[in-house]
């Protein structure tokens, strides 16, 4: 390397790192605000915020950082790069690309506009008000319109959008995938609710001491291989999981007096999230590759830990015993009637309170709309009928009100279009990664039922999670599973569950 | 004003207000590492704060900051300013110059010798060992004096430490008032010592219920008026007080199981810190006036209410009864038994254990052996002889080794000489203040034996802490007491108190 290409690395380095330490600041602010920040503080943190932001924005958008991209990218100088610095410079031209063909003005009144509109949304969606909102996501469709054209139309033009989230990801495959999983679900839904074997679930709903659920989530974290002294556990109203660094993973959670496992799912749930965090390599501290590669892998790690293990058969035989000790005398079921109360599947309007099964659908109802949107011209006026249309459809129920219905999910009032594909390929990428491993990994479903998670997450760890950005999500999958996405696995494993279930 | 004045005006202020920013944002982090950040990612976090602080630190000694004060300082364009700019001009010159004349390369030098410092401190305490630490005390007290040399000495080298933390303050005022303090507080200390009269405080050592011990402490700080909409209670191993903002000022305390009143004064006296926080006026946000004005004041709140306050006989005649309710069966004493057994008065090695009177006599010695060091020329080597001599002639008693008397204090191995008066300049005036208060609140005792406390932080927003450093700590007890610093009233105050518990 010239002495010019060296000086140009370290101080692209340099800059990546100090973009880090501003995301990992923000993030602890996020973090504040949203587990216990004083209410009357809130106007002077939201400055603070902006102040860092537009800081943290003008380094990551500078012509000097611009340059030594440019300067790294010579084909001489690339292949003098090692691996990880190859991927950082493209990870790096791709962000900077990104931002920097969007006018600062036009994103200016972007955020400006995106805020109004999610403080908008909250309002309709409590007074039932479609109309109110729709002049708003008028004008968030619209500039997300001009940005496809700055940033450039894909294949499709809502493939810009998807690339946003997942990498690589096009309309193409998830037609496709989502093809596959809707024409196998649908009948798989319809003959599970009309099985005569329902499950009980009357007796997960009563006073369950708060302390004592909080316990038992944390020895669940423990038992998952989370690392408490890189990490802690709070309570928020929407839990969430931040990784600030590999050393500081944070997790949150919502008790509810009157579930027993509502909290310790969502805990698991974001524990997931955060053993992907914990466990990323140490090389890749200080990089913008030290997070996970995608929001579809990182979705199926959460989901992974929350469904394909924490509503396993073999998770409760050796838990239950465990979970019945903090509550003496209020889970007085079998383990069977236990894990068939919490394995229940039923069409329902609300995508956050799904089941396994049918929130999938719900995830496609809104992939087929914002395809209508972006590629076919749909506009915001016609957004409810579209959305009870679909729901009669794919779930055989309609919403009685567009709160409800069209209204429920904040993503689009932001602007966050091409995101909700992540949950369902999250979904897939677990079925299939599972399916390597219970072939893979020796004694898997044995130590579960032994409550040895422990090989779990280290072989998690060696196939995926301390990669980090290192590897795109195809990339991943492949190597992992030995092929491509495929969507058979969660038709399979899904199947295979509730024919059992619900003795189909 | 010009359009050029004007414009250096806002360029001023809203740099300021950045400055602000990124303060409060540190305050977030150094909050969030001392409350329960987790272990491992100390590391990186140390790397986060130190990208944030060269940024301020960037922003707080520009050449266009220093333009703009410059512009705003022209007598013609001084006079157009409000009162509150005119402050603000004053107190950010003078700031910049005492960074300015630091050439970058010293500082950072200085930095990380301070750093290394205080670990070496923390070593040889532990190991009784103060030659290992003598080497850096040497350096830390060598790099003081080339800061005392850039800065420019006032009337005696010292002073210019001094103001630092209490602007205005001298050698030739703290000999005087910490004269009149030693000559009459070292003979009280000894009748003391002699009465037939000692307390009782085998009571207050058993083992206390820290949940209760909390639920007390948050109902006190209520009671007091601390706004828990701006800010929040925690624990941490040194407790402190931290105002982000007026809206966010947060507290934290240390439970001791043996020992029913040390978190609760500690908590009351980091709510009397936070209390002066919370009240500042709304104008005053996002300037750099927006905090206490010297540390002097400040120290004055904490031990206004935690000692004239909350050690007093008519706060116990109306807490005590609440707080036996919260421990049934362990506080079988009287309350005239508790009052007294919350006083007691004992030469005692170490400052941060002890009471109210001596604790004052601790400062003194630190105060005379840091003016030997930078206006006597004292070494190093000399002050573990001069720290033993001292105490034996004021506390007649002589520490067993180093971890017990010059080692025990964190403050000089991070060079932080000319802050110890601080805490007895906050005795004083404190004692000051309450004099004057006495005489202008109307049924100010009868207010504090009735549990009406918000009176009193009426009075000291009005009066104090709503000024913020708008007034210096001189204009400030002369314009709320009528008369400058007289250390007589605590003189007074402590005769009166100990002459009734100790019945001299």
């Amino acid at each position: 390397m010239t002495n010019q290409s060296t000086e140009a690395l370290q101080s692209f380095k340099d800059t990546i790192r100090k973009i880090k330490s501003y995301e990992e600041a923000l993030g602890v602010l996020y973090w504040d605000l949203r587990t216990g920040a004083p209410r009357k503080g809130m106007d002077n943190r939201s400055e603070v915020i902006g102040a860092l932001s537009a800081d943290q924005f003008k380094l990551s958008t500078s012509p000097e950082l611009g340059d030594w991209i440019s300067k790294l990218e010579e084909t001489s100088v690339y292949a003098g790069l090692t691996e990880m610095e190859q991927r950082l410079v493209a990870e790096t031209r791709k962000e900077y690309d990104r931002s920097v063909k969007i006018p600062p003005k036009l994103y200016q009144e972007y955020v400006v506009l995106a805020s109004q509109s999610e403080s908008k949304w909250e309002e309709a969606k409590e007074n039932n008000d479609y109309a109110g909102f729709q002049p708003y996501l008028e004008k968030v469709i619209s500039y997300t319109n001009q940005f496809i054209d700055l940033w450039g139309p894909k294949a499709t033009r809502y493939d810009t959008l998807l690339d946003q989230y997942e990498p690589g990801m096009t309309v193409a495959e998830l037609d496709h995938v989502f093809g596959g999983l809707r024409s196998q679900l649908v009948p798989l839904a319809a003959a599970i609710a009309q099985s005569p074997h329902q499950p009980d679930t009357a007796f997960l709903k009563q006073n369950y001491d708060k302390e004592a659920q909080k316990a038992f989530s944390l020895y669940i974290l423990e038992q998952m291989g989370y690392n408490f002294e890189a990490g802690r556990l709070d309570e928020s109203t929407h839990p969430f999981a931040t990784g600030l660094s590999p050393g500081d993973v944070r997790i949150t959670t919502r008790y509810l007096e009157n579930d027993v496992t509502s909290a310790l799912f969502g805990t698991i749930h974001e524990g997931g999230h955060a053993l992907y965090e914990q466990n990323i390599m140490e090389e890749l501290i200080g990089t913008t590759l030290c997070t996970g590669t995608s929001m579809g892998i990182h979705e199926s790690q959460s989901r992974f830990w929350e469904n394909v293990i924490g509503r396993s058969r073999p998770f409760w035989d050796r838990y239950f015993g465990e979970l019945q000790k903090r509550f003496p005398g209020q889970l007085d079921v079998s383990v069977d009637q236990f894990y068939r109360g919490n394995n229940v599947v039923q069409p329902s309007l609300i995508r956050i309170e799904a089941d396994e099964l049918t929130y999938n659908l719900h995830i496609i109802i809104r992939y087929e709309m914002e395809k209508l949107i972006f590629n076919g011209g749909a506009k915001a006026a016609d957004l409810p009928a579209i959305w009870n249309d679909k729901y009669k459809e794919y779930l055989g129920i309609t919403p009685p009100n567009d709160a409800e219905g069209v209204l429920q999910d904040v993503h689009w009032s932001g602007g966050a279009f091409g995101y909700f594909p992540s949950y369902s390929l999250g979904n897939m990428y677990a079925a299939q990664i599972a399916d390597t491993m219970e072939r893979e990994l020796d004694g898997f479903w044995s130590n579960v039922g032994n409550g040895n998670l422990l090989p779990i997450k280290e072989w998690l760890t060696e196939r995926i999670y301390k990669y980090g950005k290192l590897r795109t999500p195809s990339e991943l999958i492949q190597s992992v599973t030995g092929k491509p996405l495929d969507p058979q696995h969660l038709v399979t494993y899904l199947t295979r569950k509730y024919t059992d279930i619900y003795k189909l």
